[in-house]
């Protein structure tokens, strides 16, 4: 039997997607995902049973305004008419913002440089029906300048071991770019830059730093909880969906 | 049989709804909606049948930032802890923001002064799953000047028959006071105030503006259709889910 299949190729995507009444980004056996809606709206367009590999994975009910993915195909017409394809047949919850062909050796995590994510809290009274599903609403009365005072000890190369595990092996250093609050209405946003995340590592870091904004824990706790690598001492993690995975950075390939 | 019911009084209430999952304000056989709802948990707080006006009826999909009603009630305790009691028990697509005493004369539609409702345009090009939700998507390359000087013929006393029928009786006069576009990333937003609204008006002028910004409209035609009372020369209404009641005026009652 000879092969009649077309050379495939690397192809690059940004995708965009409402978290709430999904499962996170990695397949799993029952319920929908970002990556098992991506692969079985690929493979009805393609054909072909194709793998989807994303920056990193994000929680169930976690939101991404720029993941990116890669995919090897042997489509036959242009990148466009892929995206659209795609498009057409994805849930209303996830769009393909962009998509191109990529250099073969372009990689969604391993090529990334820096990652951007945000949370966004909720500081009105009570709760918002038409605000609730983008943040966390943990109410008025925040000292705000205390919290910007305590993200500054999160800036820096540091072994991050107390806010996260890592997704695979066993190094907890991570460089943390930037992290800080802004007001922007309706919202408090927290948007924090870093070469790479622990696993619910933002989550973590808002939870912590939320309770320094409620008086629960001194600005300076945040460096001495950093020191300690002693994951036991800091918040539970913020809920998910607050947080939007904004995006992520590849300056040797754009 | 003596009756030991405590004296009933009016109450005035702010209400904000999420409409995505809702049948509307009025309440109907099936499903749900926001005065079903309300008059649901009502009935679970005080234990009896009450009934729920409000300043009007929002069609289904459409949202609230505040929606005004009124309800007569015994309640014997704090008008606050009925507002807790109430919160507690509604689903959370629908919150009472704010819970008074009202004077007796108090009515959420006959009251009511003025009405602003806003309309959002998403012009980002293709679909937009963490924003479409509160926004039409009608893509890029409006001509926002045109769409700006066609909504001023609208601003003054007119019949405005052509953009909509009347709740009830043949009065299609309404008094606009204020039809605005203005850009409010990431949306493009129509703030638009009268005394009152024929049924579907904000969203049939909206149908009609978008078609003057996309060019099937001269701005002028805006003027020449108001004039004309005839409902078939306008467009189809914009869809509900870029609709919000963002709040009813009551002067003489604040």
């Amino acid at each position: 039997m000879t092969s009649s299949a077309p050379v495939s190729r690397l192809y690059r995507a940004t995708v965009e997607y409402d978290g709430t009444e999904l499962l996170g980004f990695q397949i799993q056996a029952q319920g929908r995902t970002v990556q098992g809606e991506l692969e079985r709206v690929l493979q009805k367009v393609t054909g072909r049973l194709t793998r989807v590999i994303g920056s990193g994975r994000t929680d169930a009910g976690v939101h991404a305004r720029g993941q990116v993915i890669a995919f090897r195909s042997a489509w036959r017409h242009t990148a466009a008419d892929l995206q659209r394809a795609l498009n057409a047949l994805l849930p209303p919850d996830i769009a393909v913002l962009d998509l191109l062909p990529a250099p073969d050796d372009f990689h969604p995590r391993f090529s990334a440089r820096e990652r951007w994510y945000r949370y966004q809290l909720g500081t009105w009274p009570g709760h918002s029906p038409l605000r609730c599903r983008y943040a966390w609403e943990v109410g008025p009365g925040l000292d705000i300048e205390a919290m910007k005072q305590a993200a500054e000890a999160l800036v820096g190369t540091y072994d991050f071991a107390a806010f996260g595990q890592p997704p695979q092996g066993d190094n907890t250093v991570r460089q943390v770019i930037s992290a800080q609050w802004s007001e922007q209405p309706p919202y408090l946003v927290f948007d924090i830059r870093a070469n790479a995340f622990l696993r619910r590592m933002v989550r973590t870091i808002v939870g912590t730093l939320v309770e320094v904004g409620q008086g629960r824990r001194s600005a300076g706790d945040v460096a001495r909880l950093r020191d300690s690598r002693d994951r036991s001492q800091a918040a539970p993690p913020a809920p998910p969906q607050g947080l939007i995975l904004m995006a992520v950075s590849y300056p040797d390939y754009d």
